[in-house]
This record gives C-alpha cells, structure tokens and sequence, in this order.
C-alpha cells in the first residue's frame, strides 16, 4: 500500500486510518458473511446489526434521550436547506436565521420559498470573521436556524448562542458535529453531512425531537417528509448502507479515542499548535476575530496572494495538501477535523516557519 | 480474507469482485495520492479525474448521445418519484404511466401530487405477473413512465413499449440498467439506483436530454431541479464520492466484459439456465408469464409455503443466501445481475434438483 499524506481537505476530509482499514476488509465480507457490506440487502440481518450497532453508539456518545431520533438521510446539508422549511414553515410562519456565512445565507434562502425569514444576527459586516453578539430574535419564530461551525470562514460558535424564545434551535453542524459535547436537549434538531467529521459524502446524520417530526407538514413528498424515516427507522427505501457503516466505525473509533470530551481537548490541543504560531507570525495573519475561531477550520492569510500561492505549493511539495483558501476569504485554510493527526499540524508550523524565516524579512524588514 | 458465498440478494447486490479489490487500494490511496478516494475533496484534481473518466466510460458503453446528460444523485430512485413530477408536471398536466408493479405504482401516486396522472397500462389484475399488451395513451402526456424491470414481480419489458405520442418517454431502469444494449435517442430520461447492477446505494444515475432539463420547472428547490446538477455537473454540493468512483470502475469492469452486448449475451445465458430447469421442474414453477420474463430476478414458488420456506434453508445452508421472495408474490427470488456469475446459477439448479427429488414426488407422486 501506498504512503498517506497529511491532507487538510475541507471535505471530503481525512478519516481515521483503523477505520479505513476496517472498510477494506468489510468491502470484501461484512463480519465473516462471505458478503461484502456494500452487497447486503438493507432489510437483512447483517446490515440490521450494522443499523442497530451504529444508532447505539451514537446514542451513547452524544448522550441523546430517547425522545430523539437519529436518522441517516440523504442528499447534503443542502437538501436540508430546503426540507427544513418545507417540513416546518407554513406560509405566514417566521424562522429566525443567523447569518455567519455562506452556508447560513444558502439556508436562509431555501427557506423564502416557504415562509418569513428573519435575520436575527450576521456578520456579513465584515466577511462573516466573527459572530454577531447583538441578537434581535422575533418572539414567535416557528425555528431558530443557526451554522455551529462556518468551513469557509474559520469561525465557530463557542457554544450554543441563547435563545431567549421558545423557538426550536435547529443546527446545522455539517463541519463540528460530535468534535466536542453536545447537549442534545437544546435542540429541536442537529444535521450534518457526514464528509467531514463523519464518513464519507452521501450520508446525513440528523438528530432530531420526536415533537418535531410530529408536528412537521403532511403535505409534502413522502421522501421529505422526517416522519416518513423516522416511522421506518431510516430504511423506507434502500439507505446509503456503505456510507452509514463507515460512520458507525467512525463513532467507534470515537468512543476508542475517549468520547466527545478527550477528542474535544484533542483538536483544542491540535488548533493551539497553529493558532500560537498565527500569533505570534510576521508573515501570517489569522483571517477570523480571536473570540470566534474554529477549532475545526484555521483560517490564515500572509497579505499577498502572490505569497499565498507560492506557500501553498512550498507545503503541496512538502506532503501537506488541500492547504488552499476558499475563495471568498483566500489565502488558506487548514482543516483539522477529529481524524487530522497532531504531526500533521506541528510539520505544517515547521513548514510554515521554514518558509517565514525565507520571505518574512523581505515582506517586514 | 474471508471466503465468499453466492448472494442472491435483490439489491443492494453482488459487485464484481475486481471492483471490490480496486475499490479497497482506492479507500486507503486512490491512483497513489496518499489520500484515499472517500477522503479526497470533490473539487480536488483527483476526484474531477474520477468524474470525468466515470462520464467517459458511461457516455461510450451506452452511447449516449451529446445532448444528453449524465448526473449522479442522491435520494434513490424514491426521490425521483416526487422528483420528475416536481421538474415536468404543472398543475392540469397530465403524465402516462404504466403500472408494472409496486414501484411503478409508487412512482405514479407520488406524481399525483403535481398534476393528472393517467394510467395508459396496467398488470395489476394478475399481481403484476405479466407486462400489459393494451396500451390507452393520451394525446399530450407532458411524459410517459415506465419501470424496465420489475423486481419484485420478476418481469422485464423485452424492449420499450411503442410510445405512439410525442410524449417523452422517462423509465426507472434501477434494476437492469446496462444489463443490456440500450437505444438512449428513445428515451427522454433514464434513471437507477445504483445499488442493482451499478454500485452501492446512496447514487442516482440520471441520463436526461437537455431538452427537458430546460423545460423544467423553475419554482422548486435548487436542489430538485435537473438544472441545477446539469449546470454544475453533478457538484452543486458535495456529490457521493465513493459511489461516483465504484460505480464508474462497475462501468469499466462491464466494459472489460465486451460491452453491454457482451453482458446482455452473458445475462441471457444465466437465465436460461434456471428457466429451462423451471419449465421442466415438477416441484418448481416461475411465477411470471413466459413473454414477460426478467433476465435479472427469477421468481419461482414450489405452491407449498412452508415447502419454499425449507427450500431456502435448504438453498442457505449450501451457501446460497438471498433468496427469499418479496412477500407480496412469496416463495424465492433469484437475483442474477450484471455481476452475479454463472457458477452461481448453476449451483443453484443443483441444489433445486436434489430438493425435488426429495420433495417433488411426495408432491405430485
């Protein structure tokens, strides 16, 4: 087998290596069946196991009351967009959206065609570097949408903002989910896409209150509607079987890793390593304000666009890839999920460091 | 590893092996990256490479034709249930469907959502053990649908049926896709779950005309329109990698087979296997007309329930598994895709003879 690099990919991201290893095996023959995990049928035994044993350890390792389900749905965080509102917001409903980048506005959007949207905070002021302390919420919002951790921006909420309504905090945590604790109860629901901290792209875990599945539209497709999955324990048509195990193994390796709260101080760990160095740089500047960065998502800049293509392609040739910048903030970004190692992170501030002491001078001197 | 047995399962299904190994290097390097296939960004050279070379392959064993589409979704063929009515059909519209089974008839209540649905066919009469001969079309159908195959029921429409009208004609091909040679020029869209005879499940594969993708509807989600996923070549939002890469090495291995004419030869070939062995079985009768056959699921019961219930046990202790029948038709169904190999077959009669001449006399004796 080939060498791996270190690969700080947005997502699709890197994942743990014992998983992978346990993928190749179950792609050949799931536990021993002489059938490969993605040839089982969804409706028997085997793949029921690998349905039962991954809810359970989710369960365990978020601590979610029984009042929830946990679903595995697809088609993105982008679906999600549209069947939020379409399941919650009736024509003259509100939701309260807070606006922390280019996610939040896109689910903003979706959400027009169904009802009221209502800006309780953005940080769009200022390219969305930081979150909006001043909330201005409306008092009978149907949901509360907010985005715990913006890819694109390097911003992440240090906790859950207040909610001073009744409203139901939905969340989504496409990029942070389960890489710290979460307390479920202060959800109505919690979605992500899989690709980053999860699994692979094409599975979407939601967390969701039964209330809320009850109290969702009954005159929308069947596929959209949450009770329609939640009522057939995400198998009324044939789920993504390879992509749910993978994430099953994910949790695992999780629960191996210490749970919610060691992986926590694992990437606090790992995000110090580079959020020091940024500090303290002559060249690099990091892009997000100090109270809002994210553990998940280190934003930097040198200043010059010109410099920044030049370090992405001194770190590419070093084994550090996926280093380059969205677009809207430039110049880079290291993405350093649950399964990104702390070698990974300590060769790139030595790269860093290499190529500062080479252009620093001539930039600041 | 494990040694493998013989899966009969009617989906998710047998792959071929070939792909599996491909596919378990990929997981862990794809094309000695050091970064595996699940792990790359969708937007990454590696993977652009994957969708482009899945395309090419695609577009050259169909011949498909330039002003056609080729898209990879999410959301199964269920999502395009709702989907293509959501796209095509505007309230007072109305769309034929022929209702082969349950999958079609699912299709056509999902459309009913949206506009007139009409049924120009039907074999329900007979639970659905045959394909319909009298066709009633309408004048202006705004599209025809059709299921190609049905699983569930064991028949398979030999070729398209003659759509005397303008309407294009839209087929669920989820569960014979590329198992024969296909006239795409006939069709105006084409879609399949992967997860029979093209991958895992969790990918769609659309084949539409751009025609109508710019017909459709304007006032849905982003995320359901055809428009969205053509212009933005399946990458709107983060496609499901993996699936993309399996099935674009499935594609390669039928390839590699001599093409869908090779594979259509070999499909008939294990076939007629069990069906002469049916036809001449005192124990054993297929459950579907003669002239409606499927060439990819064999239904059969022996009449007895409890007889076809040992059967299987019989069937699973020789290595044989999948082979329960869906209940609403009973009995056994073997699924005999693209990649389910003729040892397979062949056993499978072997172990249906010995059962017969243990049970066949004590039944008709």
């Amino acid at each position: 087998m080939s060498e791996r690099i270190f690969n700080f990919s947005a997502g699709p991201a890197v994942m743990p290596e014992p998983v992978l290893r346990e993928a190749q095996e179950a792609l050949w023959s799931l536990d021993g069946t002489g059938i490969g995990v993605m040839e089982h049928s969804h409706r028997g035994s085997a793949f029921k196991a690998v349905l039962a044993q991954t809810e359970e350890v989710c369960r365990r390792l978020a601590n979610i009351p029984d009042d929830y389900h946990v679903l595995y749905l697809q088609g993105g965080a982008s679906t999600q967009f549209f069947s939020i509102p379409m399941n919650f917001l009736q024509s003259g409903d509100t939701a309260d959206y807070i606006i922390t980048g280019a996610w939040s506005k896109k689910a903003a959007s979706q959400a027009k065609q169904y009802g009221k949207v209502h800006v309780a905070g953005s940080s769009e002021d200022r390219n969305f570097c930081y979150l909006p302390k001043a909330l201005n919420w409306t008092s009978k919002a149907r949901y509360t949408h907010i985005t715990s951790n913006n890819t694109i921006f390097g911003t992440q909420w240090p906790g859950e903002p207040d909610v001073p309504t009744d409203s139901p905090l939905i969340c989504d945590a496409s990029s942070d989910i389960f890489s710290r604790p979460i307390d479920v109860r202060k959800y109505g629901m919690i979605y992500a896409g899989a690709q980053k901290n999860l699994g692979p792209s094409g599975v979407t875990l939601v967390i969701i209150r039964d209330e809320l599945v009850k109290e969702a539209s009954l005159d929308i497709p069947e596929m959209m509607q949450f009770r329609t999955h939640a009522d057939n324990e995400s198998c009324y048509n044939t789920p993504p079987t390879f992509g749910i195990y993978v994430m099953g193994r994910v949790f695992h390796w999780i629960e191996q890793q210490g749970g919610l709260e060691a992986i926590a101080e694992q990437n606090q760990d790992k995000a110090n390593v580079l959020y020091r160095f940024l500090d303290e740089s002559v060249l690099f500047k990091p892009t997000a304000d100090k109270d809002s960065r994210s553990l998940m998502n280190v934003t930097f800049v040198t200043g010059d666009a010109e410099l920044d293509t030049q370090f992405i392609a001194t770190a590419k040739e070093a084994g550090l890839d996926g280093l380059k910048g969205h677009r809207s903030v430039g110049g880079m970004r290291a993405s350093i999920y649950n399964a990104f190692p702390k070698a990974g992170v300590e060769r790139l501030v030595e790269v860093m460091r290499a190529f500062e002491a080479k252009h620093g001078e001539a930039k600041h001197g």
